[in-house]
């Protein structure tokens, strides 16, 4: 058998001009040379599909109106020529069929977060995957930091004792206002029940941090209670939640997401303290990992400061030198490569060291979909404690 | 009548040698040459209280063996000789019988936080301070910082909009072992219920969150969930817990606290967000207030620098120019010199800026003691929602 | 004519496995879809060469032996299928020949810095650029910073008013020891005069500091006075420098750059005061800018908080919303992205707004070149100062 | 021999009301109940003198005229009612007389930095110390804070290596303006070199850094080159200098100073690097030492955190425990008590551990003078390299 070696050939479904999140998954997808875009289903509106196919160099015979049409195709098309996998990066009601229809054809899927519009969906698509076989990758973008990595490595090492304490924010302020009211499309959708699900800052944002804090802790939130609000006049979905959180080994936390913090850009942090120690993370900072110890000096671990003995899950998801900032982009292309390096292993019938090359899957978005539920759950009976789904 | 010019008199009850809190009282009352000891009865020990007087350079013949003996005596002494107020830096449980003497006995109070050692006990103090017309400060420190009464001002002024959100939090390490367990006098008697009261970290640390919080936002908690727990065995108080605020013009809110958060030293912070801009600020970078807006960059206030209009609340409470850190001692200082100010005012039958020079008193105790209980009842019942007491 | 729309083709000199700047150009160059690697001459190791145009999925015919081989070679291939321009990422004193033959066979050239080995090198490139009228561009990463871009805006705005004082400062510590005695490749080039230059660490970094204060203040240093030092025993070349400033408009400052500030990793900062208000950058927090004023709060830019008012420069080459930490592959990526802006608009004989798709180039390569000779001069003749070759 | 059990009886000469240093110096005395003011000759305007004495609960008959009718008037009065020492807070020019007459009647003097007016006068004190023996105290305040002492005893240790570097700075931007032209009392004599001496910002601020960097080091500066301007037209003193530092042993460094950074508060801040380590400290973070190593994580060393193992010479001048912060007056106040803690075992005949309770005395201020003359000197003759005297 001939390797495989070559890039990745990625079909994107949504995307189009305008679109916030499509353009990030393209820019994280270009930056390592691991992965081409060959084709899209960019928009339901034809000529824009085409417009953006054109800025993006595609051949127009591959920029497609549907993306079920784009799916057969490319099915047609021979291997290597044809796409390898699937992206899709529309908004969360229309993540379930076009998953569903790649995965039945064949081709694996990443897919941005929140997995499904649903928790049933979401379960669904498990089963899926599992049955199918293929390659799974969601978006779940700041685990795929290098010090978020190697904050769980430290963790799972045991050098903090066992975990009691949490504490996962992610705080913003840019729906401080009713801007669904005006052009906004990211705040039409993402306020919009009918598209974005039961929750909206929660779903949006506040599985992120759920995501963020049962990654880095190795744990599960066993039960919560949660109050949630929407505080701009007329919104349809919640923009702010406040949630008490019990994990699965006795540990306790605060998790609170907001969208109405006025003047907040995009603060998901992340604190855990333990028997030993404890580590604190900002995304503000996120090249940085202070580690708090009962008997000595706090500790400044950093991005790439390869001396110090980083694990080797951080530090092959670096890029440059220590000292040459990491940005959210490369959190993003992490996934993505890691995605890809894993596929072409995949395709070549090699190992490839899943602990560094990871990457958050269907799994961790029918956890989200549980959290997302739970917190509704809870709010509408009272804010009350109720057990969430395993 | 001849206006009194002389520093106010001072009587201290505990704090003698050994003691945390007794030595800062002294500190804080010395700093601004406003205040000075004349007597004290410091230890139930009258060979430690003899000491500690010596080590304070007073007279042998006013080192007192209790309390009632200071009381007794010093009533006896002529005005202008006598204490003018008694400071009272005892245990928990010993702050309501000396409290009540001295205001029996025509003595103004200063008195450690929390005010007593039950809710009904500050009620009853509620009542006698009201009755004697007596002065009567409370050591809450936090809300002694320049920029917390900026602050506060902020936020009355109507600038940052109606309020939506707070967040509340004071983390410590220092508990994260069975520190009781050995020699350490302070971890002792605040795990003690017989002599902390019916809560360890939400009375010893939680209250000074909610006094902050309601400080500056002007807000009352009207309901609140709280999850508390005792992390480290054998311990007989909580050293943790994390709590849903609901305030009564409609804002949320979390506040926690935790004294096993390993490794940190003294987190007191406050995060509060209206409907225009918010507020940020952290005791590690107590002269910082960054404040943002909806639509405008973030500005960076900072203590003194009294060209961006700083309010008199905050720059009567400072000391030195802008660019000279005030610290943990200015801020108790203010407390105390506040306290005196109004104290020879009202000798003098002067009147005084009551924002400027503002302390916390008994009305702000009472709001703690509610707070300790609703936080205790909520936990008890399995961490469900009660009502705060007025 | 037909509007060229496809990606810019590019051919790389240097940069083969195991080299750090050839990687990094790559990333940039990946990142916005913009360019495509098309062919290399990576080694002069030609085994080397063509496991590396293995890994980047290059076609072997196009992998390269020497750099005259594959100018000679590109320019016989049809364009829309040769390389459009070719990236040099080969040490100090490899710089100037394939440059020149680039530019002599019409190719536009991106060359990493400093430009040359030597100040007349870099003045015969800066003529051969003028001849041949070729788009020329030199990676002085630390000027594609958004923040830094807003910062000269905000200069130029004459909002800070006259500038006064200028701290220009880059400090590194990873050769502390005397790492090239040893396999690192890195260390090895940069301390040895006949491939770096007559300059360590003032070539290597300290022109990035020159180049970043002289961008964001729009003026040029006029006279220096430089004291250079080779701290670890037995290096060849200085590895740490401090000079005095004095720039064209009577401005006064100091620039310092050292590669054994044991254990800081790569921090170059910059601040800047006029008689107005004064700014503050550091790498180590890029993304934001400290303005400061002399009667109102400091306020704090980020990038890409578009409400504030930030510049068309500075938002056009952000690429994700405020809180979506841009890094240094991104500031890198800025500078391909405008050059392969610039050089398609050129190709379709349209305009492009300069100042928003700036880039460094030649002029910039010759001032560092410049100020390396002058602190160099000034070191040897006793640390005197000396002016500054126009 | 009864030992003298009292609070240390201080004399001010200077520091009348509106004055801004004076009530920092009893600010800082009154702080740990070790120092009591019994006089003063606060001003040369008798009733602003017989006010300010008033203020401060004096009995009118120890408010005095003139220095030398306080002196000549206490010395006559009985040991033990009588000031123990003074304290001078004029203007530079008013330092030198009085401290000479001080100390020519036997009485110990604290005086305000820089020590006198001119190297001549400095040197002439310090002879004047030497012969009668009396104790000397000068309030070279950053000195004092904790972490610039712990900063001391790591490099004592040697844990860091050789020195190679250090960056000491002193920004300030409240010169920005002509403020002299005003009322500003302070503007007024620090720019007037009949009054302020030679230097303007280098004397007021710029001997600050001098110190800072000695006193942590250990080492001196031997020789260096200054650049100095008054930028604000119409000043007499430089407002802004930039220093190139050689040290004794071989190592190098910067210094600068400015009054017209705009918008800067007051930033103090020191690096020094070594061989095998760093550390860095900075003024608006005064709790915290950053410590940097060649082989391990940074380090955050913090005031108080004493499992940490910080050294006597820190934890002897930490008030409170870790994470209550210290301030600007506390460092000044650990001057004025180890002073009075050393004057009062002087008085016993009793030891003080010398280096846990040091202060800066007339050889350091001898030092500042030094420095000034040293940088004027270079400054006048064209910015050459000068040595600094011994």
């Amino acid at each position: 058998m001939t390797k495989v070696n070559r890039k990745m050939r990625m079909g994107m479904i949504g995307g189009g001009k305008g679109a916030f999140i499509g353009g990030v998954h393209r820019l994280a997808a270009n930056l390592d040379g691991e992965i081409t875009l060959v084709c899209g289903a960019f928009s339901r509106d034809p000529q824009k599909s085409k417009e953006s196919g054109e800025e993006m160099y595609l051949s127009p015979e591959r920029v497609y109106g549907t993306y079920q049409e784009m799916i057969d195709s490319e099915k047609e098309i021979s291997e290597g020529e044809r796409m390898d996998f699937v992206s899709i990066v529309t908004p969360n009601h229309m993540h379930f069929a076009p998953a569903k229809y790649a995965l039945e054809n064949g081709f694996p899927v990443v897919i941005d977060k929140p997995l499904t519009f649903s928790y049933e969906e979401s379960k669904e698509l498990l089963k899926l995957v599992k049955e199918t076989g293929l390659l799974f990758g969601l978006t779940h973008t700041y685990t795929g930091y290098p010090m978020i990595k190697e904050a769980k490595e430290l963790i799972k090492s045991g050098k903090l004792g066992k975990i009691r304490r949490v504490v996962a924010e992610y705080q913003q302020g840019w729906l401080s206002t009713k801007l669904e009211d005006g052009d906004q499309k990211q705040a039409d959708w993402r306020t919009d029940p009918t598209r974005s699900g039961k929750a909206g800052c929660m779903g949006d944002i506040g599985t992120h941090a759920e995501n963020l804090a049962e990654y880095v802790t190795g744990l599960k939130v066993k039960e919560l209670c949660a109050d949630l609000t929407a505080f701009v006049e007329g919104r349809r979905l919640d923009d702010d939640g406040n949630v008490l959180l019990r994990f699965n080994n006795g540990a306790k936390g605060v998790l609170f997401a907001s969208q109405v913090a006025a003047g907040v850009e995009n603060a998901i942090r992340l604190r855990v303290y333990g028997e030993l120690g404890g580590l604190e993370w900002s995304h503000e900072d996120l090249n940085t990992l202070i580690v708090r110890w009962l008997d000595k000096p706090a500790e400044i671990l950093r991005t790439g400061v390869n001396y110090t003995n980083l694990s080797d899950r951080s530090l092959i998801n670096t890029r440059v030198p220590a000292g040459h900032p990491e940005g959210y982009l490369e959190a993003f292309a992490n996934i993505y490569r890691n995605f890809a390096k894993t596929l072409k292993a995949r395709m070549n019938g090699e190992s490839i060291d899943n602990e560094a090359y990871d990457f958050p899957t269907v799994e961790e978005g029918v956890r989200g979909m549980a959290f997302i539920d739970a917190v509704v759950e809870s709010n509408e009976k009272g804010s009350v404690w109720v057990k969430i789904n395993e």
